[in-house]
This record gives C-alpha cells, structure tokens and sequence, in this order.
C-alpha cells in the first residue's frame, strides 16, 4: 500500500471574507478529488486574503503578520497546491505576494544547500472569466522553481472561458470533460512525484 | 477631411502557403473593415513564413534574406499590424523571427536619435484556439515598444475560444460581439494616434 | 511656450514606511529631472504600501479603502509614471494591485466609449539588483494598455545589475550613462504624445 | 555506482553556422561539467538554426524537415538542457520553433496517456548580454511542462550582464562565481531526479 502523503492548497483570491465563493475554491476541490484516488490527502486550503499576510521578502515581518504560520503549514505538506485567479491575464496581486515571501527560501539553506522547498512539489489550480491561464502557469512555475519547488508533468489544471466573457467556472452547469482529464494527469504525476523524492530526498 | 493614412499587417502564421486560410487574416481582416472607416488603407498583409526571412539581428542578413523588402514596406506605413496566432500560450515563432529582425532599429536612428518606428503605431491582430492572448500581447507590446512604435489606448484585437478547446476564429459561424466593439476601439484609437504623429513627429 | 502638463509617480515598493529609502524613488527622481526640461512637473510621488489600498476590482472596495483618493490624484495628472521594483523577475505584488485597481476603468467609460485613462499616457520606471526589467515592461504595458493607457515610444527607463548580483540602484556611486539616454528619451517621448492627446484627446 | 544518464543538448542561437562560436555553448559546456560529476553523460550539442527544421505544430512537417531525426535524438536521452539566448528579454524565435514542434506530444500519447516527454527532465541554459533571464525561464519551463516535461528544482542556469550592456557570456575572463553555484545545483538536481524517474516512470 503506498504512503498516504499531504497536500496543502493556497487560494489567492482577492475576496477576504473566507465566508464568499470563490472559483478558486472550486478547482482546488475539482484537484482534491483526483488527489484522493492517489492517497494524497488535502489537509486544508488557506485563503490569503483572509489572513494579514504582510508585504515583504523576509519570513517573518514582525509583529501580526500571519505568514509565518502559514509558511509552517505549506513547508509541513508534501505537495503544494498554488490556486489563483486570472486578472488581467496574470496571476492576482495575492498570488504574488505569496512569492515574494518565498523568497526568503533562497537564504534558508540547510547543511546541504538546500531550501526547505526542496524535495516537494507543486502544481497548480488557475481559472478566470477569459484567457491568461498560460501566462499564469508561466509566472508560478518560474518564480516556484527557482526557490526550489519541482514541477511535475502537466502541473496546471486550469479553466477560462472565450475571449471577453464573463462567466465564473464555479457557474458552469457541467464540469467541462476536459478539466477533469487535465485533473487526473495533474494529481496522478504530482502523487507520483512526491511519493519518489520523499523516499528518495535530493542529496543537495 | 483627414489625411488618408496606410496600414500594413503583418501575418505570422506557420502556414507557409500562401494560399492556406488562416485566422490570423481573418481577424486582420476585421480591423481593416474598421480601419477603412477612419480613412486608413490596409496596403497589404504580408504573410511572414512564405518568404525567406534569414534569422538575425541586422536588417540585412546577406544573400536570399527577404527582410529588406519587407523592412521597407513595414517603414512606408504609418500603422503596423502585427498578426499572429498563438502556439503554446505564446505569440508564433514566425513572430519572434519578425522582432528580432525589428531589433536592428536600436541603432539605425537618425541625427536626433529617432528610431525609423518613431511616430509609428502598432496594434495587435491575435487568434488561437484557447487562451493567451493577453500574453502575447504582453510579450508584442513590450518588444514593439523597445524598438521605438508607440502603443495606441486598447492596442490588442483578440479571440481565443474556452480553455482547451479547438475551434477556429476563421471557422466560426458569427463574429462575435466582443470582438467587433474591440475591433471598433483599436482602429479609431490607432488611426487617431497615427495621425497626430504623423502632423508632429516626436522631436527626439 | 508648451503648455505645462503635470506627471504623477506611483512607487510601487514592498517598504511600507515612506521614511524608508527606496531604488524606485531614485529611478523616478531620474526621470523627473528629464520631464522637467520638457515643462512636465511631477506633482507627487505616492508609496502605495504607504496606504491601505484594498484588494479588488473595484474603484472603491468601502470604509478605509485609500485608492479612491489615489485614483483622483492619478487621474488629474496628464502622465503617469508608473515605479515598481523586480521580485523575482517580476513586478511587486504591490504594483499588482493597483493594476486590479485600475481593472474597473473598463466599465466606467462616457458617452464616447472612452475610460477615463484615454488621452494620458504612462512610462515605467524599474528597478531591480539583477534581470526582469523586460518582464516587468511586458506585464505593465498590457494591462496598462488594457485598461486605456497609451504608450508613448520607448517607454521603460530600468536599470538591474548582473545576474545574481545584490547591488541597489540607489546605492551606485555614479548614474550609468545608459540610464541618462534612457530617461532622456522617455521623457522626451512620453511629454511630446502627452501633449499632442490633451490638444487632442481620442475621439472614442 | 549509479546508471550512467544520458543528457542532449539544443542550442538555440541565431546563428546557422555551426562553426560560429556561440554563448549558449559556452553556459551548456558550463553544465556538462557538472554533470558529468553526476555520471549524465552529454551525448551532443544540437544547434538548431544549422539544420532546416520546418515551420509547424507537427512531428513530420514532410520532404526535407530536420524535426524528426532530430527528435528522435531528444526522446533517446533522459535529460534535456534547453539552450537559448535572450533577444528583446525573450527566448529566441530558433528556441519558439522547437516548442512548437514538441507541440505535437500532447497528441501522441501511450496506451497509458502518457507523452513521449514523461519521466525525462528538462533544464535550461540561458544567456544574453542584459535582462530577460526570469521571463525566458517562465516560457520555457511553462512550454515544456505543457507537453510533458518534469522540471527539477532550480532548474535554470544563466547570465546576463548589467542593464543595456553588450558583454557576452563566452568573453568574460573569469566564470562568475554564482554560474559555477547555479550549475551545480542544477547538475545535481537534475541527475537525481531524472534517475528516480527513469527506474519508476509515471504509470500515467
């Protein structure tokens, strides 16, 4: 029986209130589903916004800011689930302000050279009204890769609509066949991943 | 009455037939139709991939090299169209091929340090399947405006249909709305644009 | 005698202390010295982590949001000068935001069609210790251009330092003369198209 | 003793003569060495602008396209080290052109819906006279792991110099501390990845 291992998913949405939908929401859980049949269990998704996250570079930017707990719980997890929405064709404000306080990882090496990121990885859960999935994908994997997250085949499930539209993926009628194709790939070759560098961490 | 102004589009398909259809000219051929209301004549689209323009980063890259005559038409028009489909998220390779050789501008300039782009518009002419418009539009505007063209208000004429999916701008059965109304902004914007530049040229 | 037009300058820096000293404010201070030649006055420089801007789409997120205010002061002036540092090789989380901000001037168009950005143009100033100068202009000329800014030619005034290097632009001994050449442009560029557009605004 | 691993190399250059001296060698000899300490033998250096490989989306473009043979060679290695220089801040059209023909993967799946790419790893040499390190790493790494690449932590090595200058990387006296640094996590990392997955592929 293989290792059941964790995932952690982080909504970057822009609505503080934890109480509103959220699409992001609903991608994360499209992904949760798919985890499970690989025993990968979400321990918990953690909306940003709701938190007072403050600006900055460092892992800890004193008094009240709600990082370093947050930071505790994603570092504690095996597979990190990077959820966002789409504004403007690119990731959200809050997206970024969770990377930015991952760059501290590039001075927090151990004996080894290695950042606590090391040996885990991440994928990601985009959707927007229109276009920008790529551009988001994009801009995760490099920012996420170079403080030492590894990226599994296929690492993006996404869900936008037509140019110019305006419809939410938590709206849609039916979930869209071919999400729930890119779910499957996406938790299958995340599990799969995880599961050999857990056993078998990089030697730094 | 307004001058009359010129266009020129660029079509960065990987179709290197000319007598292929494609979408990119389906939608360059929507702004024209726009164009044409405010006196501006698209002189011709130029389909990259069915001449043999050399890699490089001169304006003349020796024997065969089809960027001169190119270059020239380009430079003769007041308003540029950059047509390009959208392969991987990303704008064409052939439209990559079309920028680098734009990079020979940087020191072509004149006696006051004009590049010949200046007092040049350029808007966007983009398709593809599923999303990443916004990122090429990104990635066009960012290099356009590097070599000296000047970016009207709502420079980026697009369509991508729902995330994953595979249909043709050119295949559908309606334009729609959206594009239209979108079209409608970028050619008055860029032939409002292009006429107060080219009645006063940036002094450089 | 040209007409004074008036610039105003975000600083989009993750240091939330105004008394803080930051490489942005030194890039615009370049950069207002060139548009003071050209009768272009910065009014104000705002530190946008300074304030409470909240998170949203909206031009007023409600009680204790500091952008409406931002957004009238932004608005009264003729150019926008818009400073972001590089974290990651990406504009600051900080400058993301007050792109989402700016998300609602897509609705808020007059009878013309026209978002209240139309006939103003904005340049970038960026600064960072090593590589995403390129990267920054790509995502702040798309969403600016998105949202109704025009982009004057040759836009982005920007400095790094070698790859992996730490230096801070505030902290070198001598202004590099490429940057002077820069910043003479864009200011050259931006007030010569700022003022031909407040003769003669877009039409719409 | 670990299995010896085979690692191919693309360099994507502007530059079709094979003879010409080239950056982009120089930054993939810098990651070969490190390799080798790792027993990932290079096997060739591919420069793709010295072979006539076609414009398109397909694995066979017909009569005279280099793609399929070179191909062939990619799929036989375990490691890919992507090579390209930066123009514009962005990867080249040579290093566009060979995404778009690995575009082709997402529809040559096994019986178990895996592409030709799974279970390889795929890093990537970068190098350009100033800026644009960051956004080439997000293309490629967004590209190649959309058609099925894994991504090892920290998986770009490059340089660029200070802002607007033109030094390049094969002209600089001493290799910059910090490349040697970056090659060796990346060399480790890789090797280490690419052997877990090679003796547990992704069951797909």
């Amino acid at each position: 029986m293989p290792q059941t291992l964790s995932a952690i998913a982080l909504n970057c949405t822009l609505k503080s209130d934890a109480k509103t939908k959220s699409s992001t929401d609903a991608m994360v859980a499209v992904l949760a589903e798919h985890f499970a049949d690989h025993d990968v269990t979400l321990t918990e998704t953690i909306r940003i916004a709701a938190h007072d996250v403050k600006w900055g570079v460092s892992s800890d930017e004193g008094k009240g800011d709600a990082w370093p707990a947050i930071r505790e719980k994603i570092l504690a997890a095996d597979i990190l689930i990077f959820g966002t929405p789409i504004w403007m064709g690119q990731p959200s404000s809050v997206a970024k302000l969770v990377l930015e306080r991952m760059d501290a990882f590039l001075s927090e090496t151990d004996d080894e050279s290695r950042m606590p990121s090391y040996s885990k990885v991440a994928v990601f859960a985009i959707v927007g009204n229109e276009d920008g999935a790529h551009a988001v994908t994009a801009q995760l994997a490099q920012a996420l890769n170079d403080v030492g997250w590894t990226i599994p085949a296929v690492a993006a499930c996404y869900w936008v609509g037509e140019a110019m539209h305006g419809t939410d993926f938590q709206d849609l009628e039916h979930r869209p066949r071919k999400v729930t194709e890119t779910a499957k790939m996406v938790a299958g070759n995340a599990a799969h991943l995880a599961r050999l560098l857990k056993q078998a961490p990089y030697p730094g």
